[in-house]
């Protein structure tokens, strides 16, 4: 059952303006969900015609397993910020997606990762960028906030403070896979990212759009938990082809992640420099706070009207204080889904007759 | 005279609730000023006692040199992002504040910078983080929102993509100032960054107060320019005695740097790890654009009544589409200063009468 279908049947869909794109709006009832999951697993030119059957149903299992791991945790009364780093490192581990194994090479070959965790208690927060041997990015990011008085490690220095604090460290060539070293290639050839035509002109931002073909594979998780709290977490390889230690939206507060028990946790996947820009995860937060909007209405009003009149292209799963879950993207496909109390579902394609 | 009986004058002050920490609540005539441009550099435990008169005398003079260069690109009719650029330009360049020459030392004695710019009219934004050998790091962040299709570069990756692009490169002895290396032996004798104390208890976010000698010395500008569009740019060496590559909010877009020609543009200076967390720059820009608050009023709330709360200690510069001008902050003091036509005001104190 798709979505979009599922949230019709609940009998609180948003208006669906965008056929291709989902709004992803699903309500719970007006008293608070006993606890919410929801994820992603990037968002970008998903179609059905793009996967073999094989490769849809591989990606819905590991999506379904992901959950089981989360939902379990809060269902036994745990912690979301538990609940979200465990389904994160589970998605890290799968070669599937582009963070942790898995992750999109740099121009140079390598692959440097990003990652970020908030709590919605009190804003705590914590992120780890451009990191090369620490196997799962999204415990290093907890353990800034945790065991640091830092927010934001990057490079050596994150790696040094992992090692310090006891993280499994691994050879840079364990996030190695076939699949991804094509893809650069791939890259290099069409030179997706187009930095050397011409370094004087500059770049207008209607100008950086990524090719076509391009994926934005980041993972992400967002929680409420029984006893009301929220947490986020995002975790990405970046783009294929990146260069100069770029560093996109997933490890940035505000950007690609946001928690806050006032409001709702976010977790965001699409065209890091936007999502920078916009500040989304922080925007749909005080869209809430401060116009008293719906957790669907904001997370609507930033991923398919402001990002995409400006063209970012992404989305992002969002759950709030009382369970609500949106699912929004205004790209072709999000991997994509949400557990709650006796509801599971998980989508892949825009178009509801699709999934 | 004092900006606070500089704004009682102008018959705009808003009220007064904290003696020791100014509003820095500054308006212009309902129509908008002509431009409008406020500078900072940095806020802390900045007391009249801890200055002699001639280092008194000496960051006035550099504030006021700051500002004519700023003053004079926009009163020609420049535009705001030159205006802000070549402004923290000088303030890199002098050795009175912790950006550029005069940034602070790491705890293993380098200096690693951090910068970001916004221009308002298209949220284009460009940032750099931990770099060690770019003479002047706001102009890097502006070439990385011009020239590349990229947000955020850090470590040798930006310093790479700076000698592409033909910035000034200078060996890291450059940055050196006999008075931050005492700086660093003094914040290691005191382990002013209580990192090592108990790597596994962690760290609640109430712990993580610096030492009471801590000076934040970051430098920053925002300007309106006779166009009616809005820039902001931000400059850092960081904390002293940071370690493992830890980036501040300087460099985080919507955290220490924000520009929306629609709201206002926001420079921050203080406890980064706050600024990150509370999202500090955007979150003003929301308060103004989802609540309709005065940039006075939004400003104060985020600085005076949010972070304080909080125990994030710090200020900032912030000018409207309309030339209001703020300059709230809740240290002791803020080296800070503002230009309209026919008006200049530096101060550095929180207590009028010692301005």
């Amino acid at each position: 059952m798709s979505l979009l279908v599922m949230s019709a049947l609940l009998g609180s869909c948003a208006p669906q303006t965008e056929p291709q794109a989902g709004t992803g709006a699903v309500s719970a009832a007006k008293k608070r969900a006993d606890y919410a999951i929801a994820i992603h697993g990037g968002a970008g030119t998903i179609r059905k015609e793009d996967l073999t059957p094989e490769q849809d149903s591989a990606y819905r299992a590991v999506l379904n397993a992901a959950l089981d791991i989360g939902e379990k945790i809060l269902s036994e009364g745990g912690d979301a910020l538990d609940a979200i780093e465990q389904t994160i490192r589970y998605l890290e581990d799968s070669p599937l997606f582009n963070a942790g194994k898995g992750a999109v090479f740099t121009h140079e070959g390598k692959n440097e990762l990003d990652a970020s965790v908030m709590r919605g208690a009190d804003l705590g927060a914590g992120a780890v960028g451009g990191v090369t041997n620490i196997k799962n990015p999204i415990s290093a990011a907890r353990a800034v906030m945790e065991q640091s008085p830092h927010v934001m490690l990057t490079g050596r220095g994150a790696e040094q403070f992992a090692r310090e604090r006891g993280l499994e460290i691994v050879d840079p060539t364990y996030f190695f896979t076939q699949n991804r070293w094509e893809g650069l290639q791939r890259a290099k050839a069409e030179e997706a990212v187009r930095l050397d035509h011409d370094g004087k002109q500059g770049y207008a931002p209607g100008q950086e759009e990524p090719g076509h073909d391009y994926k934005f594979g980041t993972v992400g998780c967002v929680a409420l938990d029984k006893a009301g709290h929220l947490a986020a977490g995002t975790s990405t390889g970046g783009m294929t082809n990146k260069r100069w230690n770029r560093v996109g939206d997933a490890p940035i507060i505000g950007a690609g992640t946001y928690a806050n028990d006032a409001t709702c946790a976010i977790s965001c996947t699409g065209h890091g420099e936007f999502f920078i820009r916009w500040t989304v995860a922080h925007d749909v937060s005080a869209l809430m706070e401060y116009k008293g909007m719906s957790l669907m209405d904001a997370a609507n009003e930033v991923v398919n009207a402001k990002l995409k009149q400006a063209g970012g292209e992404g989305g992002l799963v969002a759950v709030d204080r009382l369970g609500n879950v949106a699912l929004p993207f205004n790209s072709e496909g999000m991997y994509r889904g949400y557990a709650r109390p006796g509801e599971r579902v998980v989508a892949i394609y825009g178009s509801p007759s699709q999934d």
